[in-house]
């Protein structure tokens, strides 16, 4: 019975269906690695807006603003 | 002073009353079971979308669609 | 399917009884006030070292040998 | 490579500038006291709604709420 | 930079080399879904004692003698 | 009432004091970016092993035994 938690960074318009994929993913993972039981692997998705998610000291935002600006 | 998370799907329109209820509920059960002070308990409710929350590898939107259909 | 995490210090020996009982009475509170089933509720419990625990600025190691002295 | 995960009430309005100092803050307190590299210093910060936070076994809406009235 | 949080009871043994499988398919998967860099791709992951996780109302302890029992 | 998680890998032996740093450190901070009360903030510090941790697709563990093998 796992709990997997994947949090990601709200950009780029995540889809249903790619959640869907993440969840199957996850659940297989979880069932050929370990053999669990999909039926009681658990999977949540967290999506954080850049301001609030932070790498190297700064937002995400403004490592992406650089990003754009130096093309 | 433990703290508790409370992760739920984003469905059925759960009240302000309904999540109080959740958060004396978890607050009594520390109090009564370890004798923690109510005081320095925090109880934090996550409502997670149903495409952003699976299980048996499927996201919770087609859970539901799937049980809707089936009536 | 909630999923409840119940994070709290390591000290004064917690039984597997005492951690059964929270373990069913978070069910039940989710069953009674968001007629959530049983069956899909997780529960997960985390002990955590006093040193590794603070409050007020201060590990609750340092805490609990201050209320000591005091007494 | 740290992650740190700061949970706040959404409430008064929390600037991106704030956020970033909050994110700065974090990943600096990692590196001068453990030594860790910023560049792998992952920080999160959640802003949870004021009825889905508790404490003494109250959502803070209604804490909030008291200390206006008793002013 | 996605970051993954695996939990997963704390029984039958769960060696490095699997662990080690774990977290290369959850960073394949965040690559092959959402194009994430695997190089800021982070996993942890949690085992949990069998004492500590519920479902159904009951720690996994007593549904794994229940099963055993009824062999 | 903010509370801070802070995540490391168990490595190069984390003192009491070190811990105690992170925990006045980090309750300073949600005091001076956004004016919150230190004796409601919480800080729970999870130590994880280096196998248990993956980064870039691999466990800590065999990144450091290559940084190793490379000196």
């Amino acid at each position: 019975m796992p709990f997997v938690n994947i949090q990601i960074t709200r950009e780029g318009n995540v889809t249903p269906e790619q959640k869907a994929e993440l969840i199957k993913g996850a659940t297989e993972l979880l069932q050929r690695v370990l053999n669990k039981n999909p039926q009681t692997t658990f999977v949540i998705i967290d999506e954080v807006d850049t301001d609030n998610w932070g790498v190297g000291g700064e937002p995400v935002t403004l490592i992406r603003q650089r990003a754009k600006t130096a093309k």
